[in-house]
């Protein structure tokens, strides 16, 4: 496995360890600023619209299983499908199960680190 | 704009204009082989899947409008961002549109053609 490969790798096993952990910052400094998300029957959002709807699910705790199916680097540009699925569980709630498949395109910085670019996410409810 | 970029904005608009045509054997001739296609709610499926699906809906009658939002060439291999309205119309019955997103991975075969190879699909109801 290349070093960019297993750097992608750890840029997902650690954005779901630090969702899980509730530290969005640490998720957001593994973003690229002009990053655009999307999902089914919602417009693309960015960077601000991600953090700002994470404020709002604070109280949730979350369990997250993620497979990476196939990472291809091109240079500076790499895609990347995984499997997720998530359970999202409100203060005294019933958890909510959500699965399903990722497309993402990322961008190595200058520094060597990899940031999420672009992220199809096609997770439904269970 | 490339010879490259010009090739897959043409794959884009021949592929809408051959499924609302009901040309089958030219979409699949679009594809990849090993094509995997991805939609909320469903398993990942390939070409075999796509045709199948295609021929139960043979009665139906297809509009779609296409914007190619962003397409970046690495090489042989290309990704794509797409908006997409599609509707579509039983025999005498209601139209249903559905809008959203694509993000798609291209192949270029050794031909020059390009091919689709991943393709997730973030249309919903509208």
């Amino acid at each position: 496995m290349s070093a960019d490969e297993r750097a992608i790798r750890d840029l997902v096993a650690t954005w779901l360890a630090a969702s899980k952990a509730g530290d969005l910052d640490k998720v957001l400094s593994l973003m690229a600023d002009d990053v655009l998300f999307m999902a089914p029957g919602q417009k693309p959002f960015g960077k601000e619209a991600f953090a700002a709807a994470s404020q709002g699910m604070k109280g949730l705790r979350f369990e997250a299983v993620s497979e990476v199916l196939e990472i291809e680097v091109l240079g500076d540009t790499a895609w990347c499908r995984t499997h997720l699925t998530v359970t999202a569980t409100p203060p005294n709630g019933t958890p909510v199960r959500r699965s399903g498949y990722t497309l993402s395109i990322l961008r190595k910085r200058p520094d060597g680190g990899w940031r999420m670019f672009r992220d199809a996410n096609l997770l439904a409810a269970e």
